[in-house]
């Protein structure tokens, strides 16, 4: 059976289990209230051939967090690893880290701010950053991914080294706030004296789909999000555009992928004073329907050979939706599954300091990411009210089998 | 009929209405579940005696703003308020500002985040700070209600001024974070030109409750926390302690409210490390099941006087739940509404930025806020593990009846 569809059985047992605590009444509600219930109090497995967080539906809430090791010790580091996937096992299942087993002498092995609540669909994905490979001490050196790359510089970068980078990543996606930032702060604290925190984000609302199960939300912008993205029902594009296969250069990373993070902050006040021609214009989509310009439904293709009267496209030259699109990429596609933000004031502006936490899945960054954000960045209308103010790409290993970690395969 | 009963009503013809969005099976379902589709589908009204987002039950997040007028125009700040009240009614029902007329060469007149979502039980609440009576050119001097007063310096304050004070505040609460944040940036959108945002604040999880019908939550020390708070139904203790009746001495105020915020930072790598006996001994309360010390139920009330065998009170001296009860405080009491938040990476200690945004309601600051908080910052144990880096108070006028707007009275 394949990690998607059992990931899906227990998924569905989850939705099972909701339904009897909902007592006498529970077998006679019908599947749209079932699929509501399952939105909060769902389980996604933990194991599997690839990590969960990728083709998982994308959850509400969003908790990521960047993490350097403190020394170079390879010993440390595999214990880490080991640690934190036995705690994201019992966490992804609503269980104390643990198992509630406290004394009352030592520090309790779980925070507990999630007792009583569900998992909630909880998923923690774990990542290497480049930089990993480059400490000598651990001497990882020759089971570096070719693929893994720090970013070139990009057209447009305005970034902060506080908001990039990073030896390892954390990525905890929940319906439940509580739930994710519950996970981090945990593997934080498991981590205590091995890695240190380099930079967090938490990101309020989801801004893709990655299911056609999934509605299409709105980001910051008021504008559809992620209509065009791959979805995790189309198995031969997650082959195609994300899973790394057996032609991989490191056999550790076979059923992984490489991750792309960009803190995208929009200049809100800027966009807001724009009429709404410019804002369907600079995206090339209607905003309250989604529908392409010049077309009636979110879902119709985007019509990039049509013209006005006049011969001006009318999907614009440089609007996002073109620039963006695969044909004009050479066929190139990326799984996105960002969120937006807001952390509090921008003082130097005196504005929200808000936008799109972006995160993509890709097979490789260079030939994916890159190559689509090096034209964008210098054509896209969009660039006059949004900046990338952070940046990090990281590998992703695949899942692990129960018993086992993810990660292992590179530190053994 | 009173604005809380009036307000109820409206809530549950939200529920009707969901439970008709489910089709045929909708009228199967059982009260159970008709609950949980009215967390995240319901109405609160805008207009009532009271402001709603006080003594409505908890909504799950909050996204809060303070500001500060950019000039002392009395015309400016009375049109603002009648905009925002304007703005806020149209946004509680659901409706996108504008009414969605409009027109393709102007901006939107809503910036259209939250279109095709519910309006979540958002409630928009508005306050006036201080400083706002000591603006020379607006005259409002001899409105200044008495107990407005700025906080005075409270044992263990470590304040920072860029997340303190305020000319105005405006509190979102909704169960969607997304409709929590579209209200606050289109109230920052109307006030330009006339207020700038002063500091802002995102709450992800709520850590108390204003209702019998609520579970008690719990806060990021994993306790729960509100236990012994005032409900909404005890309408004696609310008028007691929370609304301003006849005898206020600014007309303008009467049903109206105080407010302070403290944003207190949770030292969570120390309190992680703390033994599970001295984080219950730090509270005085049992970490799981929320119960006093030496009691079996959360709501067993506090045994204050009952002594171990060697002659030590069960609940400890500096116990926080010892020193904040009504009966340690001459009966004061205040009502709570507050949000665990995190806000990234605190830099000077490589840990998350992460604590409890406290919000409370009270008639008089000095006498209820400020004398409870002089014994805890002088003697709680809880002051290991926490500090207060903001502070703000606000004076919350009464709400707005249909065709009104909030603070009318006072610009009037």
């Amino acid at each position: 059976m394949s990690p998607l569809s059992r990931r899906r059985l227990l998924g569905s047992a989850g939705i099972g289990a909701a339904g009897l605590g909902l007592g006498g009444a529970g077998f006679l509600i019908g599947q749209e209230t079932a699929s509501a219930q399952a939105a909060t109090t769902g389980t996604v497995e933990f194991h599997g051939t690839h990590q969960a967080g990728i083709d998982t539906p994308v959850q509400d809430r969003l908790h990521f967090a960047a993490f350097d090791l403190v020394d170079d010790d390879r010993a440390a580091l595999r214990s880490l690893l080991e640690e934190w996937s036995q705690a994201a096992a019992e966490m992804t299942r609503g269980r104390r880290i643990g198992g509630g087993g406290d004394v009352v002498l030592a520090p309790p092995m779980d925070t507990g701010e999630t007792v009583g609540l569900s998992p909630a669909n909880l998923t923690i994905t774990f990542g290497f950053g480049p930089a990993l490979f480059e400490r000598p001490g651990l001497e990882l050196a020759d089971r570096r991914p070719t693929a893994l790359q720090a970013l070139p510089p990009l057209p447009g970068d305005q970034l902060n080294e506080g908001e990039s980078g990073g030896d390892l990543c954390v990525q905890a996606c929940a319906d439940d706030p509580q739930v994710a930032f519950h996970a981090v702060r945990n593997l934080a604290r498991i981590g205590r004296g091995t890695v240190i925190l380099r930079w967090s984000q938490l990101g309020f609302g989801r801004t893709s789909t990655t299911s056609r199960s999934q509605e299409t939300p709105r980001n910051l912008m008021g504008m559809k999000d992620g209509t065009a993205n791959i979805r995790a029902e189309d198995r031969e594009a997650m082959d195609r555009f994300v899973w790394l296969g057996s032609d991989v250069d490191q056999d550790w990373m076979r059923d992984g992928t490489f991750m792309v993070t960009r803190r995208i902050r929009m200049m809100l006040e800027v966009w807001d004073r724009a009429p709404l021609v410019d804002q369907q214009r600079t995206i090339g989509r209607e905003k309250v329907s989604g529908a392409p310009l010049g077309e009636s439904d979110e879902f119709d293709p985007l019509p990039l050979d049509k013209e006005h009267d006049d011969g001006r496209p009318v999907i614009p030259a440089r609007s996002h939706v073109r620039l963006a699109a695969a044909r004009e990429n050479d066929g190139r596609k990326i799984l996105r599954r960002g969120y937006s933000f807001t952390d509090g004031v921008d003082e130097s502006l005196a504005e929200l300091d808000a936008g799109l936490f972006f995160i993509c899945f890709q097979r490789d960054p260079a030939a994916q990411f890159v190559a689509i954000q090096r034209r964008l960045g210098q054509f896209d209308s969009l660039n006059e009210y949004i900046k990338h103010v952070g940046s990090a790409v990281f590998a992703i290993p695949p899942g692990a089998e129960p018993g086992r970690f993810v990660g292992e395969g590179l530190v053994t």
